[in-house]
């Protein structure tokens, strides 16, 4: 219980600063992005220093109507290099895929003819093998890979156990602890760190987090679980993500201490872009409502439409998530 | 390092919530709080199982203009038993006391005529012997009394240690770790209240902590204290306090285990009151310049400027804050 890595004034080289943004914040607006926030963003995030950006989904135009949605719930491979050209940077670029909302035999091409350098693979418990499955495909054809497990605070020890054991021994490079729920306390995060850790490390994988800011713990559980070890730290601009949003940006890397990482560029794109965005009536963030579907451990749908409604009869909205069971 | 109290699922009967809504809170609007929002909130804390509440200050009618500032700047003891009567519950009543701000020996009378039953003393370091004078004095005239250090985190640690001395020979109960600028860590806190509680259990008094919210990380905070043994827990209805604003109501509440505490009060609280409050224009809570004194240990005094100019030009704020140094 006392193991921790670094201190308040070292830095580990092991963290890695992934920007979602797009991809999370994108299904806020249905991926509705400016080109120009899009280009800025990727300007920011490298001159921040941040070492990958998700660029959003690589979900398949067979199952989603791409008349509904922005260019970054597909993320093809034009409309990346559009902005990234050749990636003459440090950064790497990454997208997620969702286990049975892609096409990924057709839609992921081999990665020297590719922007991609990272495939996330976003899976629940119970479609572990479809995510080996494309974790081996995605591998074979060059990629980096991380497995994110989403809703784990709903699962039981003893399947996240088995699907960690299953994954290790796949040829993933890194194994996510996702609180999709925004649910999670630090001591949960620490004992999650350790479990995940201890199955990483044996196969030579690193951890991820991607946590949610339901009960304002994104940071505080980010900053937990690097504490405890792990090193890939999702953040997003503003905290832009669905319902109570993210870690942000601005609060981890004001937090890190490597000198590469730099808070100014961000601080310029939340001046020139998401205070715009604001005002033009995109919402995200931390409210009652997803505090309460935070303590109650429940998908945030409900506080979202909550939040889209302008509720604030908050007894009425406890009620009908009791209700909910 | 791996002293823990409690678990996720037991409660601790020494843990105590002291709800400090009109003292901080009164500080983002002058104390001008009506008579409504003062008699609700007496009702809503006793029926959420809240154990003390802070009607506001015992400043000196000497020092402040009375028609500056709502009746809560002074607590008199008519203002508050208007509100309480003769406080038939098992609801306690605190007033703070700041050092040099009042004139305890003329305006705090006896406790047994009083309907207050915590002094709690506000200091700095360099005024330490001050608040001893002042703990003594409420002492004999029968009250409880805390001691609240603030500004601890540009103090050096043999200060903090030195004080801590002094404080635990008088005959104060209970010592409070106080994070003003809301520039702490978990990791911070964890050290503190080590520090503290080892101190304060060998002169049998208790630790509390009163968090701010400028990283978004004063629930975060007040839990991790709380985990450490901490047992007297700050908390504002919706977080409203100086500033950034404090750990909320609604979040602590929900979070304790103790079934004494009940959020549902709360809740009908921020319905009828707070959202009324915001909407007239009253602003607290998380935001970019309160994020960045957070971050820079400074006193949120210009982040405070900053917001009521609405100034959303981060950058050349971040700058601003530099040249102070």
């Amino acid at each position: 219980m006392t193991k921790k890595k670094g201190s308040l004034l070292s830095y580990r080289p092991d963290i890695k600063v992934v920007d979602a943004t797009i991809r999370d914040g994108g299904l806020v607006n249905d991926f509705q992005f400016s080109e120009d926030f899009i280009r800025d963003l990727y300007r920011t995030n490298v001159e921040a220093g941040v070492d990958y950006m998700e660029f959003g989904y690589k979900a398949s135009k067979d199952i989603f109507n791409e008349r509904e949605f922005g260019p970054w719930k597909f993320c093809d491979e034009d409309a990346i290099r559009n902005i990234v050209g050749d990636n003459d940077t440090d950064m790497k670029i990454a997208v997620m895929a969702d286990v049975g909302r892609c096409n990924f035999k057709r839609d992921i091409i081999n990665r020297a003819d590719s922007a991609i350098d990272l495939v996330r693979i976003a899976t629940y418990i119970h479609t572990i093998p479809a995510a080996i499955e494309m974790i081996e495909h995605c591998h074979n054809l060059g990629y980096e890979t991380t497995v994110n497990i989403m809703a784990i605070s709903t699962a039981k020890e003893a399947e996240i156990s088995e699907a960690l054991d299953l994954i290790s021994k796949s040829p993933v490079n890194g194994i996510y602890i996702v609180d999709s729920y925004g649910s999670m306390f630090m001591e949960q995060i620490d004992e999650l760190a350790d479990k995940y850790l201890a199955m990483a490390e044996e196969y030579d994988k690193f951890v991820g987090i991607h946590a949610h800011n339901n009960q304002q713990l994104a940071f505080a559980n980010t900053i937990t679980a690097l504490t405890r070890g792990v090193s890939y730290l999702d953040a997003t601009v503003s905290g832009m993500g669905r319902g109570a949003g993210n870690c942000a940006s601005e609060q981890l890397l004001g937090f890190l201490k490597n000198p590469k990482y730099n808070i100014i560029p961000i601080l310029k794109f939340l001046e020139k872009h998401i205070e715009p965005l604001k005002k033009s009536g995109v919402v995200w963030g931390y409210n009652v409502p997803y505090l309460l579907t935070g303590q109650m451990n429940q998908h945030p749908r409900t506080a979202i439409e909550a939040t889209k409604e302008s509720r604030t009869d908050y007894l009425n909205f406890l009620l009908e998530l009791n209700d909910k069971d």
